[in-house]
């Protein structure tokens, strides 16, 4: 008898699908709980399965967390897609890439702290680093051809300094999210009205060639 | 007899002065071999003593690791007391603290390691949250202490927004030291000559009001 006749529910598991639904219990549970919350016990509680299953799929905490911070850029990814899609100015663009940057809200906040643990694992561990610097890649590069068809539309000036102004506005971001989770100050900060903007709006009139000599 | 007879070298240990020789073996071993490296037997290795004598003054790793932050956090004020006793303008004041912030020799590059350690660590550990919290705090006095001397005495424009300016300054510093470590492209960018001077010049150009529209 063929192993696929006689068999009513497929007996095949879409493995792929189960990971990406333990990455996504991973994340929900540092969204809700912080990321000492993120065990494989309670991942796999999350799901409603055995610890046994999830180690199938994950060996020790490290693997899940890496699972969640891959999971994460993929979100993160797809929320750049969303934005550029969208049918606004190349500077409401940017300002929304920056904004999904900064924890506003229980979701980002999650994510800051797990993108945050794994800078920190990628100063020792190079598959982290590898990760991280995928990541970086991949925030400049949406960037980077915001501003681009923003000049070729003629919104923004030709003659923006396009690497660095990526590059300061992606270092403060990054910076201002970090901090915004350890201090006060800078969460007060970067939940002004209208900060992220302001950001876009420094970094590109900022980067335009002539004296900036105060 | 008293027990201060009779005995030539006096056995008054400086505790405090021992505690911090142990954190500096621990920020140079931090420096030379990274993070990984600084256990309590290599920190004791380091300085001439039994793992032992270290145990009397550190009763864990992540003891260690703390007095080496409070130590770093301590060393940068030093820097940041050299750099305003300087005879030197605001501007190359600013410049130089941002300068000392990022990871341009093995000596920052230990420390901004141990930063990013510790900020990872104060998303889940209250005190270590507190003491990133007190070092962003005094960065920050410094700059804006710095800028409003330079506003006094007129070499920088009066209508600077002080805290914004100030913000960004700090933000971008900060990502951009963390991007560095673990990504090249922020590596070669930070390194180019003049890098912080040019983020001191955006930061101050940016933060004057009237419209940033580009």
């Amino acid at each position: 008898m063929n192993e696929r006749e006689g068999v009513s529910v497929p007996k095949v598991v879409d493995h792929e699908q189960r990971r990406l639904e333990l990455a996504d219990a991973a994340l929900a549970l540092a969204a809700r709980d912080g990321l000492a919350a993120v065990t494989t016990r309670a991942t796999a509680a999350e799901c409603g399965w055995s610890t046994g299953v999830l180690n199938h799929y994950f060996s020790s905490r490290n693997e899940l967390l890496s699972a969640a911070l891959r999971r994460a850029g993929d979100l993160q990814q797809q929320t750049y897609a969303r934005i550029l899609a969208d049918n606004a100015t190349a500077r409401d663009k940017l300002t929304a890439i920056t904004e999904s940057i900064l924890p506003l809200d229980p979701r980002r906040l999650a994510l800051t702290r797990i993108f945050l643990f794994f800078y920190a694992q990628g100063a020792a561990d190079e598959g982290a680093r590898v990760e991280i610097a995928g990541f970086l890649d991949r925030w400049r590069t949406v960037l980077h051809d915001t501003v681009c068809s923003g000049q070729r539309s003629g919104e923004l000036p030709a003659d923006i300094q396009t690497a660095s102004a990526v590059f300061a506005l992606q270092a403060m971001a990054d910076g201002a999210a970090f901090e915004a989770i350890l201090d006060p100050v800078a969460m007060d900060t970067i939940r002004q009205d209208g900060f992220a903007a302001r950001c876009v709006d420094h970094a590109l009139a900022a980067h335009r060639p002539g004296p900036h000599h105060t």
